[in-house]
């Protein structure tokens, strides 16, 4: 298990969603302010193309707008600023959660199996008006 | 900018991508101790499926090699454990480097557009052979 290979690529992929977060920021402030604008750089910015965060700010710098592409970089900037040091916390204890969620889900299924086997047997019905005692 | 709800999405997404780093960490165990359960696994985990994570460990868990989920799921705990105390540098740092590589290509670019302007004024050709003085 490579550990260093995995952080390089985890960095690339994190970095590429943070410049997808700062389109969506930059997009919502034109809506208010260049609605024309704001319709433009959505349809530019189409999944495919944002999944590769460098290469779409390469071919954003060689259209009509670059100064949206200096804008993007500006507010991805800030956000991995202001985002990442609570990652570490927040994935980390995501991650034990979410696995704990799965092992109980897990528990209960296997044990309603069980009890549904057990169903399948002749049973004895309880009569709730029946008090032991 | 909404920085909270930015950094719960990105926390799902890096738990995600964590979750597809191990699916590889294990097909890649199993290539050498069980090569038909790695072509099981690997055909099982297409991208489509993968992209989330939590969806994804659900249906495995419900398949005939829930042990297998089980594996990944330690996996990407320890993945997280490994990789993350690292990202906030190594993304803040990259990102900064990116965008600072994005700027000098652009300057770089509209530098040589304007002396490819000036060529096109007529020009005086040096003769190599002649020395001045």
């Amino acid at each position: 298990m490579d550990i260093k290979q995995v952080a390089k690529d985890t960095t690339r992929v994190l970095a590429s969603y943070l410049t997808y977060q700062a389109v969506r920021v930059v997009v919502n402030q034109l809506r208010e302010t260049n609605p024309g604008l704001a319709i433009w750089l959505n349809g530019f910015s189409t999944t495919g193309k944002i999944q590769d965060g460098e290469a779409y700010l390469e071919e954003l710098l060689k259209s009509n707008h670059q100064e949206l592409a200096f804008r993007i970089m500006t507010v991805r900037q800030h956000l991995a600023e202001e985002v990442t040091e609570y990652l570490p916390e927040m994935v980390r204890s995501g991650i034990q959660q979410a696995n704990m969620g799965h092992r109980r889900q897990y528990l209960e299924r296997i044990t309603q199996l069980n009890i549904s086997d057990l169903s399948s047997y002749p049973e004895q019905e309880a009569d709730p008006d029946k008090e032991s005692g």
